[in-house]
């Protein structure tokens, strides 16, 4: 049975620059588009979505990258959770059946490396035809007491354990895109060096760093045999076209 | 170390006979007699309350332990989860650093069973000086799909994992009832077969086959080291009581 990973940036469900202000609209969109999916395959599907406004203002005013702190851990969590359940509702509302599952609850960092993860739960809710729901957290950490634990870090270790099928990760953006604002069709081993260069950020504060470090992690797992796409799921119909396997945003594969 | 495992029933912070109301003074006068010990002491303390009218009509009513029910155990955790944020919101709001730590993102059952549990961030939290706060839920079951774990079912787990020195099951009576209503003061091993006919139950519903498994249950675990007492949370004052080590409600020990 197939398993599709699905990341939906925090950029694409909150309004930038509010504190803890969801795109209520945005959110019941792509619930709608993963239940017309869902009616057509039998594909698996996580979602994993981004913390937005919901966890970057509190994890910044509380320095939760750089020590611990009780109240910024317990705040941010609390925040982020409250998109986590608008997500989870909408889902159901849309006649997908979606169940949380909170990486503070469910994680184990050691030094900013996520080193334990329980899964037993997640594989029975596939199993169950249940979608389980997944976000940025902030999740104990056994160096640092506490760490911000990103969307994009979560996906790789659930493609590899899990053995997904593929990947898409959904932003703002319409892809991995040159220094003419072009979307780069394909991304492979073969010509990253090349394109290395001329790839351009996503318009937010560190996307450029973060946009290579992106496409640097997804390679790795093309690699290992699971292939992604980095598309724009604030496009109408493109979590739909991701989901039915066509052709939209940057592919990203070992060949 | 020493660890404190202090379980509140749901009968305590719930309305019974209700649909998902608390008793908001009830977890804040709880909350500041937990805020009041932990000036006093650096014992470590993890809370488990039960889900009470958060969590057992809507199980009822979806029948969760007869059989799988996506919608239901969506609903039934949305709830239980209602009543937690209440309680670690209170916990905060009274000094005491807390997070939730929520079963069915943590726990994995088979056919009733707690097989799989992650520890490691309560581990951390504990260190932390944080109090982390489970709760009855519905759990993912491999045999089942999902089934109710209540609070009482995760205690013996946690006590002897992470070697609790004390467990506190907080309830609405005095303690174990003998056939007069009085409490019994202490039960071991060895006046249990005696006590065992004339022990009664709390007043509600399937009790009295409750309180004479929750007291094997208990008695299991004095003989593993760890004893307890069932005492009357209920009453203002003996939760800090227990917490204190004085003598309230019945004592379950191995000797």
């Amino acid at each position: 049975m197939s398993l599709i990973i699905l990341k939906i940036g925090g950029s694409v469900i909150t309004e930038k620059g509010s504190i803890s202000r969801s795109r209520d609209a945005e959110i019941d969109r792509i619930s709608h588009e993963i239940a017309a999916f869902r009616k057509d395959s039998d594909s698996r599907i996580i979602l994993v979505h981004g913390a937005g406004s919901f966890g970057h203002p509190q994890a910044m005013k509380y320095k939760l990258n750089e020590g611990f702190d009780a109240e910024g851990a317990y705040l941010t969590h609390s925040s982020v959770k409250l998109l986590n359940s608008r997500v989870v509702e909408s889902l159901n509302n849309a006649g997908v059946h979606a169940l949380p599952v909170h990486p503070l609850s469910s994680c184990l960092l050691e030094n900013g490396k996520l080193i334990d993860f329980q899964l037993g739960q997640i594989k029975v809710m596939l199993e169950k035809g249940i979608v389980p729901v997944l976000h940025g957290d902030v999740v104990m950490d056994r160096t640092k007491g506490a760490s911000v634990l990103s969307g994009d870090r979560i996906i790789p270790y659930l493609a590899i354990v899990l053995k997904a099928s593929k990947i898409g990760a959904g932003s703002d953006v319409d892809g991995v895109l040159d220094e003419k604002g072009t979307v780069i069709r394909k991304i492979t081993p073969f010509n990253f060096l090349d394109l290395k260069k001329s790839i351009k950020g996503s318009g937010s504060t560190d996307v450029t760093g973060g946009m290579l470090g992106k496409v640097s992690e997804l390679l790795e797992l093309a690699g290992k045999g699971v292939d992604s796409r980095i598309f724009n799921a604030s496009r109408k119909g493109l979590v739909s076209r991701f989901l039915y396997g066509e052709d939209v945003g940057t592919l990203i594969a070992d060949k």
